[in-house]
């Protein structure tokens, strides 16, 4: 792991995921941007000493030279490093698993595409909440037609943890919203590709066009921490989304609605365990993770009986958990691709792009702005 | 009243809550467009045979020759027939509550404003949702600063009972949809426009400017089945707004959600009798109907204790009950005004304006168009 | 009606929800304790002045003498005078609608189911929140084998507004919990029995046996705040009540949960116009009130449309609109009687017997008694 | 661990837990009760060859012979084999993690704590969901006196997985109704103890007395399928308990509310990261878990951000860090004891002594039977 060390929200939970299946194991990291914090971290994590490493370089060169080098390196360190960090890893030949945004502009995200073609590494953008067992219901039941064509996707991820009129002094989130650190965009590459990603990677479409509206409700902020964004997906399905820093009392703000022929369908990060699905002149259902019935990706990305939840973890564990599968192919010399369950760089460079459209629609007063 | 039949689910709602609080009853009527059907049916209400009209005409003639005339007069026929009949009864020097949407068109609207400020009548567009008492109590407490300054809203109102593929071919709904009968634009007047209403009541401001984007997700559809509205309200407040008719499984979908500096806030119609309110940094409380420490004008729409609901006939009710206050206030030779907490016919044109501006902003691909 | 003047809570109710439907009107009433209290009263509430009366009795003997007598009496004065009411109104031909609980003892409430047959009267007893129209689609399931021989029944009234340690010096609390005003229940014969009312009326089965726990939690207290009952109703299906004055946060706490062979149903005060159905080995779906689909009972409950809210003065109109119906086959001649909706006087005996018998096992320290 | 093999639900769960944090590995284990199958399924699971054993005495002695001996033994085995194993272990001095029902009767589990603390080993039961961080938080303020005296605690666990009436001859399912195989209890003992010990863990009291009512709702049944306690608690408090196995439709079915003279609580397995804590006489509000102002001990139980689900395992994996801290603290020479957090031995025995003293009430017809 590069980055994600202590203190890291996220570094933690990519450890329990990674090695919550018996699958990984936490062998080696450069988890700190300081070398000396680093090694400590490292060593306080359990690493053996001779793979904590001081910087990403030094873990490349000794991983590189190692029998039992890394399977996946996980890439948790701040956005704008993550080009420089991945290209190399994919350079040498290694796998990789990037936090969102994956880049901060297309250019790169194209660069990183290309290359892990190239060399047929097994690459992957952590969104995340794509593991959970009932999205993956969800994307199954559209795909088996259950939803009919599907007319209008509504997402949302808003909170309120950017609220504070004061905020725009405080160091630990003024950077967010900086675009010398943060790049283009910050609620939106932030949180909301999140709740896109999702959309698009249920109804199996990509965005083609947006039209957006952003907002700076903090005074003092250069970037946007409330946003709407209008989609068109790749066959006709309309899409809606609402992302929000400022939404004081949103906690649980991921939430996708779909919207199809013959039925609508609803899943909520707050209550991960159930779908609500309401056929088409029926009542509205609830379908229970771990119940009978259920499509084979989402009962088999289960690991406790109906009734007791299943929490975020144990979603970023099933991204893992195919990684694993992902890597055990390649090395057998399968091929993998397209019919991977873990979002791709492909995804990571998509979302990329609609950011930068959004942004430009943004500018250009809601003009709709191709992806 | 003018139609609301037998038949009519709008027409129960009125008498109901016209009557719930003994300050008006239901006295006289021309309730079809069928004069036969409507002298039976008013038969049926109990309506006094010699005040049982065939048309909205001869009820208006025979009613401004009788000392005991109506104290206000409901109009709750077909959209298009608003501003004839309207106008009529405002040109006689009745007191009217309209259904909305108000007019088909601004000018329409504007004239009805006009008249009724030169004959200083009472009159009420029926944006009824907004007589919730929790309704009142949020927009008591943006008028009290409780919220502090405002920065998003997010308004929805969107149902799944249009959603049939065949629907296009259902004389019942069809109309809806049809351009010569129901205007500009289906279900942005027909539902969307309650909330957007609610929205700009709580927190005291009005629609400046608009992008919209309209979509008809049924086959045949000339107007739209699903609308997202961004908006600018008069003070700078950002708006974000989703209708829809498609959205099937939704049944209770007019919501609320108010962001601001001082923290947030949640209504649903689903509960209407609770308030989810967030201050900033602390925990999410829910404020009951019927608690104690409500603001004077919540406190004042309850009829019932805390902890048993009310719902939306109860809602309606406070609007005729502030009707009431306002005819008696109005016969005493005050003044009323501004102040009133029913939605009047200004709030009716407000409306009418943003259907035309949203119709055109959609048309022009969401180009902001000033309200 | 007999009391339920100004201030009090259920007279409001009453009138509201008997003129809902235009089928009563609200024609004379002594409705304080106080003769000059109720006359004003009565003026206020829009009495005509020779039939606003000081007294019941001096109503009594009014209303008997005139050709155009009351259609019904409602009695909504303190428990402890229901008896010597509507035995004189009863005995005088007059139909009656007493509020709960209906006698302080078996004795009276025996006298009185007795008289009310002798006389023919129709006769009921305001369990009325078992006029909401999805508690009547649930005993219509249930009468209807869709659940199955029912096998448990769990059922909750809860409320913490008498939870305060100094309400036992608060004198509106304080009678509630002396026996020489209440009885010999408070919470039970006050909530409880709402609830287990609503467990029997959907089962279609009366309560044969109880085994009780009462405690007085505040101090100070001689009868019961906070009470469970185990039941076994005629046909052997097992009950489970809690029931509570001190559950502070609890504000909508009737709840009734039924589990029958084929399936399990749930219902809540809190979301009335909703019932959760979950057929056996099947997922949880959502019956929604105005519906198509439900039984013609539910269906006929309802004044406004699906997706809107109705609440509990909609539920007491159809316990009126039952009444109404009633009156009216009695008058014509027909003989009504066990096929009626409402809670009839049987329905008030068997709650007293309950309040009895459940009194008398938690003296036992919980022996089972007979009803 | 003993037990827990493939097609074990519970045994998934522990090896998850265990390790989660990377304080535990998965060392050794006789994971079946048929040798090969077990030596089958331990490779699989990852264990190495010579610590995968075919029985659990064949374990024993081995691990006795290793310096590098297990820190801590799992036993997940069937409840009648508990005593036997638990007893071996701690007599040869490893530490112990009991599944629960501890043992099927009282003499065997005081014998295992008497046991236990002669050897000082380190003891629990699993008693998992007390591992909740809001769990704690709920107990934490019990402790600080924030709930004032608790009044009342309602404990429910209610579940429709056995309701099928065929379920009887069910082979998966019928052991648990027969009492040679699963004792003398069945859903109270499986289901019902975990909220039992959850009421009284939070209030820090004991089970002094009860009254008890079984029902065997499906034919054929010999032991309870449904079970209601009334509760006095060491220190006065009232309980009340539900528990159920043919409760269709409950799939979350573990909730606690606890009212005191200061406010109510409630906590429920479905919405795991949140309490609703209701102070007396103000509104309710939410408590989240990662939110600023908890107590410690409910902060530490958290691995990610506020407003991400956390779910059961993260709850059994904060039993594993109390364990693995009460190892260390063992090992360090320190005594540990009574301030521990986990459930320990005395837990288990407690519980056992319940479901006796129930199922003899219950026989007695619910007479008041001390623990």
């Amino acid at each position: 792991m590069v980055g994600g060390g202590l203190g890291s929200q996220i570094g933690v939970a990519h450890r329990v995921a990674a090695c919550m299946d018996g699958l990984f194991e936490f062998s080696a990291g450069a988890v700190d941007i300081d070398p000396a914090k680093g090694h400590a971290d490292g060593i306080d994590l359990g690493l053996p000493k001779d793979r904590t490493y001081g910087t990403w370089r030094e873990m490349l060169h000794a991983e590189m030279q190692r029998s039992d080098r890394l399977d996946l390196v996980t890439v948790a360190t701040p956005n704008a490093t993550h080009f420089e960090i991945v290209r190399a890893f994919l350079d040498s030949g290694f796998n990789v698993l990037c936090e969102k945004p994956f880049t901060l502009d297309v250019a790169e995200a194209e660069e990183l595409v290309r290359l892990a073609r190239e060399k047929e590494s097994v690459c992957g953008v952590n969104f995340g909440f794509s593991g959970y067992p009932m999205v993956r219901q969800a994307k199954a039941m559209a795909n088996a037609g259950e939803l009919g064509r599907v007319r209008v996707v509504v997402m949302e991820f808003a909170h309120g943890f950017h609220a504070r009129s004061d905020d725009a002094d405080n160091p630990r989130i003024r950077w967010r919203y900086d675009p010398k650190q943060a790049g283009q965009s910050a609620v939106l590459a932030d949180a909301g590709i999140h709740a896109l990603h999702m959309g698009g990677y249920i109804i199996g479409q990509s965005v083609a066009e947006v039209s957006a509206d952003f907002a700076s409700c903090v005074q003092g902020r250069l970037l946007e921490d409330d946003a709407a964004l209008q989609i068109r997906f790749s066959d006709g399905t309309i899409g809606r989304l609402w992302t929000s820093a400022i939404a004081v009392g949103q906690m649980h703000g991921l939430t996708i609605r779909i919207f199809g022929e013959k039925g609508g369908l609803r899943w909520r990060q707050e209550e991960p365990n159930q779908i609500i699905w309401s056929p088409l002149g029926e009542s509205s259902r609830t379908l229970e993770r771990g119940a009978s019935g259920l499509h084979p990706i989402a009962a088999g990305g289960s690991r406790i009986p109906i009734g007791h939840p299943e929490g975020m973890l144990e979603a970023f564990a099933n991204i893992y958990s195919d990684l694993h599968a992902a890597v055990a192919a390649a090395r057998a010399g399968e091929r993998t691709g397209a019919t991977e369950d873990f979002p791709g760089f492909s995804a990571g460079l998509e979302m990329v792009r609609v950011v930068q459209a959004a942004t430009a629609s943004s500018k250009n007063r809601g003009q709709w702005t191709p992806v």
